[in-house]
């Protein structure tokens, strides 16, 4: 095991990842770039790292999530964390009231990175506010997603060269997603123009509050687009109000192969999984020429060794580990 | 990675810890003084040892708790073992008339520490007959919970000094309580005086046996007391006879400030999580300056680190690990 | 950590397990000396190799087995692999339409070793047709179980020093037996010979076409055997058709004392676990001096990182790992 640097550079200024509002243009790029190189060391035969040996990273999931629990795990075992899952859900510790008691339990047992995902915006930084060591918000309600926008850049950035300049187009369900929150300021910073299509009924409160165009109809949103980035429907989110039937979704809002015609010729075809296939995506999308989704899922554990080295970075005696 | 002790003494002068039953003045405080040591490695940067190097440990959980569990596996990890979790509740392996062939089939595959909970009394010492690798009781029905008895020794002792002569009150659902009695023995061979309030729907039968001090009331239990050690109220413990409302229970066994202040100014408020707020702590006194509940948790790292060790030095080839 | 050979030979022609079906003679033979190996390393105070090392095993379970995923956990763990569990029965990963998907996501995480259990034949090569991966076929509804019928091999290999000549029976339920099929094509190749014992309601359709020798009562099928091999009665696999009550099954297909005297007197007898006691087998049976049921839970551990090795051995890098 060897680490990348000998004497690593900061690529934070801050001691959490809670979100992707308040990143700079610095510290994307920065983070990219390190996402990068542990790209190229998960396709090597020999993929650990001694960057976090000592360490403790415990993901401390509220919600179940199998796939981005999977990709913390891997992301801080390659390198060389010990890693401990605690899956809450159900649990005496799920209970609303004891999120603090259950974050204060956990501290006390000096992890150095804690990944948390809760149903309740806002529940990471209560956590980081809380606890000594490095937070990662893996997922808090309709609010942040940061891990899951940085490998969608990621994916982008290898694909296109650049972020800046190009055009994103947010399909679906924008009201429940943090994923398109997260997204949506990701982007931004970045310089890219983004669109969210959805039916009026998905589309947030204050939606143009977020400095994006807004379409109700998938043809005038996808004109142009250099990136299509689908987004799962979920209707186990949506309480009262309009849900959607699948079939009538599908016909309006599913992105099919001549939808997708009316992108740019060479638009990426993005989710953030696990797809609904015939529900907002066609298989024939899904698994055709221009998705990058199972390459979104390689950026995935990337992007997470990168956000892991670099919080520990600015944890006290980081820089030395 | 470094050993804390290049050869290291043996500690415990028995192969597994089954309980704080018989354990002597000397083994106490040699394991006392060992998770010290581990008190301080985890609050370092790098805090992985290879004292277990090469070992299997698993932590065999018939009842679930995150908790509890999460503590021995990140012992048995800082220490270099490869640590498996095995939760059979609810699994075909849970019934009770397998547990000799549970036992059985993980011993076939090599272990050398066995962390092991279950609802039985006497479980862990069923297993301990049967098995070639060292036994720690997590927890056996309402008989012994010795790890916790350890931590709560080590609080109390680096906040106080000593154990010997002070008097700690073991307030709450003493009759269904592992922790009160593992507490109530350990607690009297290092020369603490020990009472217990309750109920006397509460009280263990032959609670005059146990050699404590018994009150049926807070305002004379807590007088003169060092140590306030609360319990948490299990409902789902309690079979037929009486079950108390919360609201009753709190107001004439919840411990708040005022209560409190019946204790030594000084005194510790301690309790083995998770706790019930409002039902048998009031949350002032929980985050008071008097609270070590944190601390608790802490040293249960440390002292299962402890335990661990000291068991790995009495197997075949410990001393030379 | 040491490898046990500095270049280690191939041993595998094929880069996945999927079944007994096409292993050689040889090919058996160098995977159970391989296995005799790490036998005798589990029994060392230092269990732990670096064959492994850098490398990731996942252990994807879309049915529960405990004791299975354990055996290989422990097996790559012991080799110095990064070990992820996926119990992915009841989450969203388990839908049949989406096994595809969720192979696909896992191996853009690059693992190096897949171990996958699934309750449809020929999930396992659909699996390996599409992954990057060596698979590891850890059962696949009633189709096959190879490592099963490996550490049953070694088991008798160790007993009785070959397994060329032996006659072996396989008693209970064939029918939905991936166990005895899987056994009965290695023991066939390996030059034993195979007799099935069961009612017939639970013979395959096809029995004649096994090459076994086919017996519906114990008396004629234990005659003259030198092992003999119990199956688990999985009543919850049985649909629609006749299920028989246990307590007749016991009657005349269970294993006592008395029936036992009809095989050779140094008849092993074997059971793959977990056992129902008294209706495939009696307790004093499944205890006795001839059982080597927990032999074989020994050998599963032992069998299963002589598969991973050798299967690693085959991947890019393999040679030196």
């Amino acid at each position: 095991m060897t680490a990348l640097d000998d004497r690593p550079d900061p690529i934070l200024s801050r001691p959490h990842l809670l979100g992707t509002e308040g990143l700079s243009p610095v510290e994307i790029t920065a983070l990219l770039d390190l996402a990068d190189k542990y790209v190229e060391l998960n396709r090597q035969i020999h993929k650990k790292q001694s960057v976090l040996g000592g360490r403790t990273q415990i993901n401390l999931f509220f919600e179940a999530s199998t796939r981005t629990q999977s990709s913390f795990e891997l992301a801080g075992k390659r390198l060389g964390a010990d890693v401990m899952n605690m899956s809450v859900k159900g649990s005496s510790m799920s209970k609303g009231e004891t999120l603090l008691d259950t974050a204060m339990t956990l501290n006390a047992m000096h992890p150095d990175l804690l990944v948390v995902r809760h149903s309740a915006a806002g529940a990471a930084e209560l956590l980081a506010q809380k606890v000594g060591c490095a937070v990662i918000n893996a997922g808090d309600g309709a609010h942040e997603h940061p891990t899951q926008a940085l490998l969608d850049a990621l994916t982008i950035r290898r694909r296109k060269g650049r972020l800046d300049g190009l055009t994103v187009a947010i399909c679906g369900d924008v009201m429940h997603s943090r994923v398109a929150r997260s997204n949506i300021l990701l982007l931004h910073t970045m310089g890219a123009y983004v669109r969210v299509i959805a039916p009026s009924s998905l589309l947030p409160p204050a939606a143009d509050r977020l400095g994006v165009e807004v379409h109700t109809g998938m043809e005038s949103g996808l004109e142009g687009c250099d990136v299509v980035m689908m987004l799962r429907l979920q209707r186990e989110r949506m309480e009262g109000g309009f849900i959607p039937s699948v079939r009538e979704y599908y016909r309006y809002f599913g992105l099919d192969r001549d939808r997708l015609k009316l992108a740019n010729p060479d638009a990426l075809v993005m989710h953030p999984g696990p797809m609904n296939r015939g529900v907002e995506i066609d298989s024939a999308v899904a698994d055709g020429v221009q998705s990058v989704i199972r390459e979104q899922v390689e950026m995935g554990v990337a992007v997470r060794m990168a956000v892991l080295d670099a919080l520990a970075r600015n944890l006290p005696g980081g820089g030395n580990a």
